[in-house]
């Protein structure tokens, strides 16, 4: 499978421009990135023009699964052949600078271009639709009713194979300019992270008859699923 | 200034397809969520296709705001009049049904669909940089020391007039089929936040000489941002 090595460089979509230090072409930081994102957002052209709406998704080996009605506009342009760019992006803190021009975010962010393909097979959709589940709560497909053929024929599955993509992160303290480090001012940073807010909220409508698993009390963000079974 | 009250109704670009009952097309409801994310991700078409790509911003009044440096790609692109999407995502929660099918996100977006225009006079660019600064810290561009005039000539400013525009909103717990309430599994929901994960960090190239402020010691995630005097 020679694909699972690239990218290995720029191509006219990936290629960086500002502040290129941030940036790499390697598969294994644009797959980290990819594993640690609990939604991505994917922009496409439709009828009425560029739009950019986010998604649930996960990566298992060189592809991205996104899911969702056959009935939605996005999903039909991007099941109909519609260039595609998948942007993951995990925001890790606020950089404080003496100056509000050095103000910045720390972040890290996966773009990825190409074009989605359809999943057809029902165990390929049920691996795929799996590994989304897993993805954002890793091990809960195991403890939910899994999808039945009705389900997965209500459901359009599609993969992007990792091909043409590039990585930037931002990490650290802020730049300052020389002048401004006498002025009263605090410089650094704060690490941000989506976290728990709160304690697990059962089902009102229906009140859950056992404990709250381990996958939901400790949930501590998205994980790199395990490639599904060919 | 009629365009405050926009939008009012569907356009072929916001209509809602699926969910509609999660939808609005409310200028309040729009406003709100723009005010609570902390990033957008904006896209358009570059020559070579569509991207998306993260971006700090802030909404003041009927606008809302971007900077950069005038090199980069998207940034040259949409001031040459690209059109593009405006997309702001906060993520409120994992929902966990006892079907895998049903395992959804909680989730607040904002689309916003136009052409944006450059913001020309220093007055106005001060104004917007220093609100994309309060929008991310509250109250931080009274902290720091402002932009000068170089800077600002280095500094390309966007605005986005909220002209057409949608909002989408999930909240609360799974759905559930009725034959999977007498199954095993656990049914919920799992509120999140993007919060602090750690105390504010001081530069460590240049240890700061006063206290941590509180804007910083006591973020609470982006606010609304005072409308820049006209």
């Amino acid at each position: 499978m020679p694909d699972a090595t690239v990218p290995t460089g720029p191509t006219p979509r990936t290629a960086l421009g500002r502040n290129r230090e941030r940036g790499s072409y390697e598969r294994a930081d644009v797959d980290a990135i990819l594993d640690a994102a609990l939604v991505c957002h994917v922009a496409t052209q439709v009828d009425a023009g560029t739009v950019a709406l986010p998604m649930a998704f996960a990566r298992a080996g060189d592809e991205v699964f996104i899911h969702g009605s056959p009935a939605a506009g996005m999903l039909r342009a991007l099941r109909g052949g519609a260039p595609a760019c998948l942007t993951a992006t995990i925001v890790d803190g606020l950089v404080l600078s003496r100056s509000g021009f050095h103000h910045s975010l720390n972040y890290r962010c996966a773009v990825l271009f190409g074009v989605f393909t359809e999943v057809v097979s029902p165990a390929a959709k049920l691996a795929a639709t799996n590994a989304i589940v897993d993805h954002a709560v890793p091990g809960r497909s195991a403890e939910c009713r899994a999808a039945t053929d009705r389900e997965l024929r209500a459901t359009l599955v599609l993969s992007l194979r990792i091909h043409e993509a590039s990585a930037k992160v931002r990490t650290g303290g802020p730049n300052e300019e020389p002048e401004d480090l006498a002025t009263p001012y605090w410089g650094g940073h704060l690490p941000l992270a989506l976290q728990a807010s709160g304690p697990p909220v059962p089902d009102t409508a229906h009140a859950p008859t056992c404990e709250v698993p381990t996958s939901v009390r400790s949930w501590a963000g998205p994980a790199p699923v395990p490639m599904p079974s060919p």
